[in-house]
């Protein structure tokens, strides 16, 4: 599917948005590509992201889909256009162990009124090698926000 | 249904991996109910969970229905399993902007090898009104961890 | 939720629609309660609905929910207006064994663009016992069809 | 990743199931591909698969969809062994227009108690050409059945 953006300044209108996402700097992830219908995020993980059992806790994983998938879907709305996530489905293949979290996001169908996107999540060891923990489907509503 | 936890200690384990769960404590989630298949949490909302327009994000929301659906399986195994999510799908109703965000989270059915979960979440205002701002439902896998 | 319908014909309007849908024919699905953002539909359980060990197939509970589900979100748009399914998530709690199958679909939230509604799915005994076998949760998108 | 069948006769087993598999043959869905942890099904569409407005019905693309992706699981399980759908979600790309309906299923990651498994369902024109309409995301639990 040929993907393309409703305005050239898509990156900096994602990077500009960036800068206030506090909850992504709070949890430390960072969108690492920004290409039409296509975006990478990762987190450097720490025992911040862990649940009782050391491992990547699941809304760790659920976030980064989300930010990769919904990124992916806002690279091709207008300048005066957002998507909100109107639902996003995650099922956990393997358990998250790893250094890094990397979340790669796409849009499968793109459409006037809702895009649909999907994330696939890998954890990358110590050794490059990495495995897909995760997957999301996504429906990212477009919306002309109000406030 | 009927919901019987298998352990009367079952609170008693809940608390002890509470103590360890470093991602709900860097999001400041809380447990405020623990009942056989019924669970509360709660997160008093701060800048920190915010997206790049004012909103709690939704890595925030799908987060604390984890944790509140999760909960509510983890009452009903016994001493030497745990639960973890298979798969979440959480559905965004309206914007979550307020003072508190708060989930309920259930047991729908109970199983040998797994429970349906569901989880409603809230957001409170400061004069005490709630909407419910998402929906989530979950398989969580019931399983002896080998870690 | 206060639902109001754009049209009071809308009965009209899904009657009208259902004389065309060959597939619900086919597997002798009926509609017998429309109301504002609620509708039933009902199957009589016969051999042509089964799976290979005699239960009902979850094809037939995904229908009946889809149907349920869609229809109460169709009690809500103009008359110029269709819902079609975006997406649908159906849990399938219980297998479903029974004289009868009854689905419940209700409108959660209703939007410009997109309705979130919801089915439960029940098996009904000869002695008038129901179980509730499944749940499902959708997005129907709300469009102006150009065809 | 390496889909090993626990038994040589996994296809026999389905075929003989499929043999008693009422709802497929109602609603005239056949296997066309069974190998390890991937199936094909196909349906050569008519009047009776169609929506009021002569698309293919919602509840045809998730049939098909589960039946590929269950029996794809299917293809994995022990000779005592079982899968049922524990859940299913279905998200619906384009409208349903075409000759024939495909669907690929495949396990994306088989465990002991459930298998995570997907299906992307395509409209076959006359021409040849075919369009992913609609793709599904399954959790399959493995069982042994005690009816």
């Amino acid at each position: 599917m040929q993907l393309t953006p409703k305005t050239p300044r898509f990156r900096e209108i994602i990077r500009h948005h960036l800068h206030r996402q506090e909850f992504m700097k709070h949890i430390r992830c960072e969108l690492t590509v920004i290409e039409p219908g296509y975006v990478e995020a990762v987190i450097e993980l720490d025992t911040i992201h862990q649940q009782q059992i050391g491992l990547v806790h699941g809304g760790v994983t659920a976030t980064i889909a989300d930010v990769a998938a919904g990124f992916a879907g806002f690279t091709l709305v207008g300048e005066d256009e957002h998507t909100v996530t109107a639902e996003i489905k995650i099922s956990y293949f393997r358990k998250g162990l790893g250094q890094r979290l990397r979340a790669v996001g796409r849009v499968v169908k793109a459409g006037t009124s809702m895009h649909f996107c999907e994330a696939d999540v890998f954890c990358v060891q110590a050794d490059g090698t990495e495995d897909l923990i995760a997957r999301a489907t996504t429906t990212m509503a477009v919306i002309v926000p109000r406030m």
